[in-house]
């Protein structure tokens, strides 16, 4: 994949446009194959589903296993808009994922870089190379919009 | 719910057998409502669904919302036989869930009292009780004897 991952981290921003048009915090994200491709994509569906767990790296990531009939996916990135939960930081962790690349950082509730800082202990099996502040700008403003509103 | 939540348990343990039945690792969850229902349960099924999200905690969990309608269980307890992991606790803390029993701690994969301790960050808006150590010797003595076969 190209770095930075320009071409996927526009479609995880389209997966968060979507999300927040269906009323959901707008957060988008995508599975990328080692070729490249884009295997999987999903936005934030918590409230639609009624379930804690739908984040758009758990939607995107459970969409990309039942394609590839594996509960692990070797070798794959995954973008996203937003600073990755300690929920969606594990797993990320037990599917494998190679690398991360998230756009804005989330000190309120992120997992990665924050917080539970899922990937630094020694129970984290599996640790990704993780990239933030890719594609920052809209991924912010988007949510930054989101949230204004709602105030 | 009485304490320790005996009848709780065992249900899990029935769940976490009969994941072990299926190949899985054997671990099983339950969730109890405020009056001492178990209104949802769940094994293991991350093999069977090639699903990396499918834990007991988070199949029992997703079940659990669906039957409510909500995505958050205020009041509502889940009983488990082996202490989450850190996608798991981070989703038990999304649900809202106030009590947490556990039988078996891991040191290994564990993110509620080791490794990652998801619940002692800032970043955690909702840290439930959580209660070790419950029913341990039979869920303990079911890993063991999977594991032991596997080796």
């Amino acid at each position: 994949m190209s770095f930075p991952p320009s071409a996927a981290m526009a479609a995880a921003l389209t997966e968060a446009r979507a999300a927040g048009a269906r009323g959901e915090v707008p957060v988008g994200a995508v599975i990328v194959a080692p070729d490249g491709s884009i295997v999987a994509s999903g936005g934030n569906r918590t409230r639609e589903l009624n379930d804690p767990t739908a984040h758009a790296e758990i939607v995107a990531l459970r969409a990309a296993c039942a394609t590839a009939g594996s509960e692990r996916l070797p070798g794959h990135d995954l973008v996203v808009t937003l600073e990755p939960c300690a929920m969606c930081a594990g797993a990320i962790s037990l599917a494998r994922i190679a690398r991360v690349y998230y756009a804005t950082a989330d000190p309120k509730s992120g997992g990665v870089d924050h917080g539970a800082r899922v990937f630094s202990h020694a129970t984290c099996h599996h640790a990704p190379a993780v990239f933030g502040g890719i594609g920052e700008t809209a991924a912010t403003a988007l949510l930054t919009e989101f949230f204004a509103a709602r105030r």
